[in-house]
């Protein structure tokens, strides 16, 4: 594999790479680089007892920040919980698997209860899942937003969002081989921004970011994504306590239904001084 | 919530919502078509067990094969293996969640092992996951393409279909709210388009709907996507026996390591006169 470089020592965000390039009637082979794909393991560790929670494919970078912000996410963690977190870098493991796998180790005496992670995969018994019972879950453990803090957003501090996230992502991100989510606040200045080949990944390793650093909950900021806003971006929005979320294309039918249950603010096709408001237009005075 | 109505009788792919444009200084409030994002829930059903193995987000329409392109693509079927496929319409369930679970009847006597589909999601036990471990275990069941077999396709053909998958595209799907597959064979001929909120979801449906049709492996066909090509996109593609892939935007290297281990044709950027080859150049005389 002529990538396999990628595997001998810990992987970087960038894989470089031999392409033959194909345009009208002209051919040449040169290098190029690509967004590296590898898969995480993310294990949690407490009272002596370790459980894999999920695997999930990413660009490696910030590994630390998207195991939490995952978890956090996922509502297994909340602030406070999170005792240590490291690679599991044994010396018997073939190299490049020793940067896949993150050890989560919480400062209580068991395990959580993963019943609603195992929900979410595998284990479902009722026969009966619907947009309405997702939203519900998820409002056992995450009340409305508290209509008292809101902030607001001007139109013009939306317009200049997406050029300043484009500008903030790596040489790389900026060719469309990756995905980015900004974390903004109400006043336009971008305070993060992360990347990854997988949009929820992205804002997992924000929400991560901000979890570790003690700065959530995010109720005084705006999430910007790359891409499209669905079902699973919005969970982990409202989960951080995200007000305003601003995604570049279109929201899906279920990100509306969750932003006006929650009482968040959802802005589409934020791009070239225009964009849609799908919930929460309070929050952006025309 | 405005697009309750979804969840009154049977979801389709759109749902209508009023939403406020802002452009410049103007605002207004109309009404705007998004693409519908409902959970589905896939059940295995044999010998009078039943089991719960995936719930995914997805836009309703072509749920069935969605579920039988899902459990090939993981392994789980063999085309086949199914002997029934119905949406779980019990009287007493809430209406919303009527045709959001499929069941899927084996016509064996007892449940498949699903070690590999949970390994996929929570219980691997090892401390180890590397791009390279990944790719074995697809060895495992999908041995490299042979060589004999082989097609080619001509640079100009190439060209001609990512129009082709607009054009097939519904109204709505091209205005960007929907990612696509598209099926065609050598000489450019489009044999069958299906699209999703969830990229991964488009691929399941049209290999699903190949494999209810008796059309595996799709051994003569160049697989089109109209996002990116990632880890998973190959999975499936290589399970199905496709030859060629072709991605509209950026492969992964995780995708690439994928095509070069089992002899597949991996084109990216493919757009505009122009397009990368990653992989089995080959199969793409100049």
């Amino acid at each position: 594999m002529q990538s396999g470089d990628s595997r001998t020592h810990r992987p970087g965000p960038v894989t470089r790479i031999r392409v033959r390039e194909v345009a009208g009637s002209a051919v040449r082979d040169r290098r190029d680089d690509l967004a590296t794909e590898e898969p995480l393991e993310i294990r949690l560790l407490a009272g002596g007892e370790s459980r894999t929670v999920a695997i999930t494919m990413r660009t490696p970078g910030a590994d630390f920040e998207l195991a939490a912000g995952f978890l956090h996410g996922e509502g297994v963690v909340a602030p406070g919980d999170i005792a240590a977190i490291g690679y599991c870098t044994d010396e018997d493991l073939e190299p490049g698997a020793r940067y896949n796998t993150v050890t989560v180790r919480l400062g209580v005496p068991k395990l959580p209860d993963l019943a609603s992670l195992e929900r979410h995969f595998l284990t479902s018994s009722a026969c009966g899942v619907c947009g309405t019972a997702s939203l519900d879950a998820l409002r056992d453990r995450c009340p409305p937003l508290a209509t008292g803090s809101t902030i607001t957003v001007s139109p013009e501090v939306l317009y200049g969002m997406p050029s300043l996230l484009r500008k903030a992502q790596g040489v790389f991100g900026k060719t469309g081989g990756l995905h980015a989510a900004g974390l903004f606040t109400s006043d336009g200045s971008l305070v993060g921004v992360r990347e990854d080949v997988g949009r929820h990944n992205a804002v997992d390793k924000l929400v991560g970011w901000a979890l570790l650093g003690g700065r959530l909950p995010l109720d005084r900021h705006v999430l910007l994504v790359s891409g499209r806003a669905s079902y699973e971006i919005m969970q982990k929005a409202v989960t951080a306590g995200v007000q305003v979320v601003c995604a570049v294309s279109a929201p899906s039918s279920l990100a509306v239904d969750l932003a006006r249950e929650f009482g968040v603010t959802l802005v589409g096709f934020l791009r070239e001084e225009r964009f849609n408001i799908y919930a929460g237009a309070e929050r952006i005075p025309a």
